[in-house]
């Protein structure tokens, strides 16, 4: 049976990607070893990881004389709490947006570090839309503006460009490379977690605009300084395989175009949303105009709730996999990241069609 | 032409965990998917993660009750400053062997959450040996005592066990699980890179004592708060292949025996180390007694130090390939890890014995 994999993360990738590095697990281009068994500091390695923050650079549009781009790990919840570690004197005042699940733990963990407002929350209305941000009650510009750009959990995705009195941290792990990026002049550093659009599981990208580094006072250990890798190649053995990963599907992004990708993921959620608003057993988690194009949140209208485990089943037997929402929100959710393609989507729609046909 | 790869991290596998890690990346037991596209919340991963975890446990004879074993990030350079994060109060004071470039390291990096007291060093010698610990300096029992009980760098390793008048937080990334590891219930903390024995390179693998945590007075950010992964089988989404590769490979490392896997270690040491002391052309850099049976760091004698690159040379076309030594230490360096066979290290000999008789 065909499987269309609809995981939040780690997630589907092109063929292509996993099929070539297989084989470099077994034999790394003929050299008679498996890419894993190399020294990361071997040419063939550095090769592979100077292209990965090169290309990785140019798709987001971004010049490498302002921005290093670093393929560190611990996930997006590191940066939680490496960002305001560099970037938030004690004292002084970050802003962060709080649009859901992630931005309230980056919030926490930002705490520690210095002083938090928040210029814009959506929390208590279950992050069903996309807050604006107010700054008018702060009295001076904050260190930066932390936001999530798309939120894996609840659903919801950013997409008016926001304006803000100082440098723009974001959270992209979900969203990043999935259209062209814009005018991303604004930000001082972008963060993602690889296991969406970027590669496998096991390392997280950072961009940083390098004259933001070096400013708060307090000594910072070396691995979580941003400093010691935007100086270093590799400061110590990074991921290899990881990196690997990503660097073959940011080739393939490249090969697909941005703007390909982008009418594509337009095409998938079109086609889901226009049958979750049609259809009278369900119903979109979040408002029109702050729905994600990633991460498609729904549910069975009112008095339907316990055939939530029919709805799954008969989706699993159509080969639709990894639709039940997250533990905290319910309901279902199709993550329809890059890689997967309009003939999954379809398949949902239809296994949609057919359990309304039998309960409705 | 047969590779002989004495990389010293990433660094030679087993055959059969490349060549399933391989099938793995392109259809996991014959679901249709990919390793890397599944969640990581899915009872195939949690399976995997599970069994890491146990058979880590079982294989260091440590007693699940009282030990948890995590699969980090960041590899040792991050344990540096997340043991005294977690283990070192502001004022007190934690003892430090000092035994080789890593040892450095990680005293630097205590530095910045209490004092350090170096209760033995042989950074004057060019660490060409492990010193003796001696506490008679201290009014009172430090924290902890790090160790490092390989040193990748210059080629030393701790052969005797150390006792301490406190619990012992060891660095065993060069030489973990190389030998049955005897009585190790004085260590409150154990951590390691994978990349050597334990598997490919991308998670680093800690081993606390669960009663040591959560006594300092400081806050500790989520993340590196070793609680937060002690309560949470997997707080965010951590590397999936590197695990995986670390299963398949500590399965491996069962079937063979540890018994068995010292008693190979031990003869591939004894062969290379007897040539050097035999061979008039070359010299081991570190004393007898303090010998690393992971990393066997040696020169040409005086007078030959133009000729490495002719030895490099000669030994790449027998197939003998990374034996350049640190960039800090010069000269050679041959690893030796779990997953190299015997027959390799006849290779360098040979070629040792063939360069001797061409240029001595």
């Amino acid at each position: 049976m065909k499987m269309h994999n609809f995981c939040a993360g780690p997630s589907i990738l092109p063929k292509v990607v996993t099929e070539q590095l297989a084989r470099s697990v077994v034999d790394h281009e003929g050299m008679g070893l498996s890419l894993l068994e190399l020294s990361h500091r071997s040419d063939t390695f550095v090769k592979i990881i100077s292209e990965a923050k090169s290309l990785l650079l140019e798709l987001m549009g971004l010049d490498a004389e302002e921005y290093e781009t670093l393929y560190l790990t611990g996930g997006a919840s590191t940066q939680f709490y490496q960002v305001p570690f560099n970037l938030l004197n004690e004292g002084q005042t970050a802003a962060y947006l709080d649009t859901g699940r992630w931005s309230a733990k980056a919030i926490k963990e930002a705490k520690h570090f210095g002083n938090v407002a928040i210029v814009g929350s959506a929390a208590n209305s279950g992050y069903d839309h996309i807050p604006k941000a107010d700054f008018s009650r702060l009295e001076e510009p904050p260190a930066y503006l932390h936001i999530t750009t798309n939120n894996t959990v609840s659903g919801s995705q950013i997409h008016e460009q926001i304006s803000a009195p100082c440098p723009i941290v974001a959270d992209m792990s979900s969203d990043i490379l999935s259209k062209p990026m814009g005018d991303l002049s604004g930000h001082g550093l972008i963060y993602a977690g690889a296991q969406k659009n970027i590669g496998p599981a096991g390392t997280t990208i950072v961009i940083v605009k390098k004259s933001l580094l070096g400013k708060v006072d307090r000594a910072i250990p070396t691995m979580i300084d941003y400093r010691t890798h935007v100086k270093n190649l590799m400061f110590n053995t990074p991921p290899v395989i990881s990196i690997y990963g990503c660097l073959l599907t940011l080739r393939w992004v490249k090969e697909q175009g941005l703007e390909q990708i982008q009418k594509n993921n337009a095409a998938k959620a079109a086609l889901l949303y226009e049958e979750i608003d049609r259809n009278p057993l369900f119903r979109a988690l979040v408002k029109e105009g702050s729905r994600s194009l990633m991460n498609v949140t729904f549910d069975l209208v009112e008095g339907y709730a316990d055939r939530s485990e029919s709805f799954l089943q008969l989706a699993a037997e159509a080969g639709c996999m990894a639709l039940a929402g997250h533990r905290s929100v319910g309901g279902f959710r199709a993550s329809l990241y890059n890689a997967l393609p309009l003939e999954s989507v379809a398949a949902l729609v239809e296994v949609m069609q057919a359990f309304t046909a039998k309960h409705g």
